[in-house]
């Protein structure tokens, strides 16, 4: 049987990058936590943007719509087809070169489909920091990144993957070639393009290469782990450190007693800092320009007077990179001590940094009101006003029974966050997953003027449809 | 005679608010260097937003044309009507109240017609610190600061105002108040509706109110003026710089010899730094979280490292923050002692940095060439990329005569900027005096995209006209 569309494309990249066996599509077609399979017509690999444009020009021919897709290690379903087996995936993998590294500007030209971690070591081996740094870094890439504007660990110093661009090129659902591939910190010509292509999630067109910051590295990043009673604390903390180290606060983040002993209980050759509980820890780290010496002087410094003035009752204070490495794997096994234990409810919300303790207060109280026993894993980058608040069910009961649940602790979690000024996305996006609840929450002013966007970009409503709007 | 729309204006916002003498107009219609005046039907005051939505809506149902204005301080026609007597000015000067400082957030909630001096002193009344800081900060206010992407001194350690404001209150062009007023650093749900509001100096709508970041005030900034012997030093200066003190770098301003002579010459009580003179100075600032001493510190050491290594032939390091200032005052005076030399044409350009040197090396030849014994006055804010590349007449020829070679030396300069990858504007915008280059230097791809959104969010074509697009 002829198909014409994909004729076509087997006339742009080569029937070899054109996937409709259904063992070849597979690996493109399951998210990344298992949970959606959807089907396509067929995965496209382009090798370059020039193929791209032409992909994306038969697309909106034949009216095929299409989903592009990077590592696809979203959380939000919005990198996989639905299951209507009319999308083609558009895989950037190919696209994955790194074709200069500006010192002196501080710049990096990637490819969409470079993976974050292959970035970050090519800026490494100049000597310079690409900060974005997150735990799919493995697997990711930018293309991906820029797209969801992910956050990670980094964000408190240096921002979101938005603050870490400064321009793009996109092929357009024209199938036009964008090149904003401007390499300066200021431009004021015009409308900020790429800020809006930024976190749209390929649903206005494929972001295809960007210029990226790279940063000076530190010579040193030194790790301190603070016991307080409650997050009230955490926030007079958070000021204080600011005043007394400024920029050089590199990490900020938040923890509960259960959070470390999930962690201690499921990795028990971890260090355990404290010989006694505390119902709240804080992770800080301050790195410097200057030497090891200096940021430990400094953080050893700003933990004496937070410890004087009451804002923090104990502390660990790492004295080397080593045992600060320590520290951090703490907090990196929370997400994995949480799926030894089992299934659990995530969510990934921000607030205004001041309503993070009260927000914290009535969450959990009103979901041990709902769910009694319920267990509230909260951890998250406190400096930047993230949270992941997941919930688990009591000890003992099943999970799967309580994942029915979803739908009403979505509701009370995600109805105090809005009350208290925050999101119901503060880094993995909107994607098909979060689509009912952005409509909820979002004002129908908000809701008009983004659709208003997507029609005069995608008037043809081919790009990755369903996803956000 | 009756004027129904004028008369809906002054139901909604009383009669006095309504200005349609010739008098009171007067001072609303001539721009910043006044070198334009426009005509009126009238000038608008609204008290706050619901009044400014009420007059959007006003001016939408009978098709009147509107030019949001704020302090006028605009160098690019950006903020006055034009000359054909039908635009509406929407003054936003009485949406002046700052009404929430955040410091658990770190941010403040101000409206629209606030000076910028006036938020810089509420945030430091605090003892917090709102970076944006420019020389128009007397007068300029932060609707016109976010309309326009505001640049200035601190943008290579704080950004331009883009990265300063986390939300926005918009009125649409439809007469709808969108409330965008989060405090949140995180926030992935949907398109940068707030990042497209900025800069476009109100061709999409009315920025009403705004949600600014605040940062801890460092304890110490101190500066130093090294003497240079070309761009090209400045350039490894900056690299050795930034990897010695990292984010404490807070300003690395370029200036020529050219620049010293002619403050040295108009402002004779300014220092006088060096005995010699160098063909390149550069003014750097060093702000420490921890102290003046290591401040000075830190400054002292990375200027022996930078003068041992040769990239930097001389310096004179401020030892307390009273000398500091004093060197400030030269790179301040470079403008008042320009213009007291006569009128020159201005350009606000940037460049990847790694270019700044053989643009201006080829930039000088070119001018000189076509135009011998012309006076480039090139200094700038070299951190960011950014220069300020004016020119003037040779001595003793006139300058009025000069100024009729604007086009063709714009050409040479915007030409030169964009062959390296530059802008033809930094951080002043387009308005209505650079949208004819704007036409020339983007790409149609990109100018395509700019006004599928502008017809998206203002169909009837009502806000501020003629600027940008």
């Amino acid at each position: 049987m002829t198909d014409v569309f994909l004729d076509s494309c087997r006339n742009i990249i080569g029937g070899r990058h054109v996937l409709t066996a259904a063992a070849d599509k597979a690996p493109y077609l399951t998210d990344w936590r298992g949970r959606f399979t959807g089907k396509a017509r067929a995965v496209l690999r382009p090798a370059n943007t020039a193929e791209v444009a032409r992909l994306v020009q038969a697309c909106a021919e034949h009216r095929v719509p299409l989903v592009p897709q990077g590592g696809k290690t979203g959380l939000v379903l919005g990198s996989v087809p639905d299951d209507s087996g009319l999308e083609v995936i558009l895989s950037l993998g190919r696209l994955n070169r790194i074709s200069d590294i500006d010192t002196g500007n501080r710049t990096m030209l990637v490819q969409a489909g470079c993976v974050l971690q292959q970035i970050q070591q090519a800026a490494a081996a100049e000597g310079m920091l690409f900060p974005l740094s997150l735990a799919a870094e493995g697997s990711c890439t930018i293309g991906g990144n820029l797209s969801t504007n992910a956050g990670g660990t980094a964000v408190l110093r240096y921002g979101n993957a938005r603050e870490l661009c400064l321009g793009l090129e996109v092929v357009t659902a024209q199938g036009e070639i964008w090149n904003g591939l401007r390499g300066l910190r200021k431009d004021n010509t015009g409308y900020d393009l790429r800020d809006l292509f930024i976190g749209a999630e390929g649903t206005l067109g494929v972001i295809t290469a960007a210029v990226l910051k790279l940063y000076p590295m530190p010579r040193a990043s030194i790790t301190a782990l603070l016991a307080l009673d409650n997050p009230w604390q955490a926030l007079s903390l958070l000021s204080l450190m600011q005043d007394h180290v400024g920029a050089s606060l590199t990490a900020f983040e938040l923890m509960s007693d259960f959070c470390l002993r999930l962690v201690a209980h499921h990795f028990p050759q971890l260090p355990k800092p404290f010989a006694t509980a505390h119902p709240q820890y804080v992770l800080l780290e301050v790195s410097s320009a200057e030497s090891e010496q200096h940021a430990v002087a400094l953080l050893e410094m700003a933990i004496a007077d937070a410890i004087e003035r009451g804002h923090a009752d104990d502390a660990v204070v790492a004295t080397s990179m080593a045992q600060s490495a320590g520290l951090w794997q703490i907090r990196e096994h929370i997400s994995l001590a949480q799926s030894a234990a089992g299934k659990n409810i995530k969510h990934d919300i921000s607030l205004p940094i001041s309503n993070i303790p009260e927000f914290i207060e009535k969450t959990d109280d009103d979901l041990l009101e709902a769910f009694p026993g319920c267990q509230v894993v909260c951890f998250g980058h406190v400096g930047d006003g993230n949270l992941h608040y997941n919930v688990a069910p009591a000890d003992g009961a099943s999970h799967d029974a309580f994942l029915a649940h979803q739908p009403a602790i979505n509701r009370i979690v995600h109805d105090n966050a809005h009350a208290f000024g925050g999101s119901i996305s503060a880094e993995h996006g909107i994607g098909a997953l979060k689509r009912g609840e952005l409509s909820r929450y979002k004002s129908p002013v908000e809701l008009n003027m983004m659709r208003a966007i997507k029609t005069a970009l995608d008037p043809l409503g081919i790009m990755n449809p369903g996803k956000i709007l």
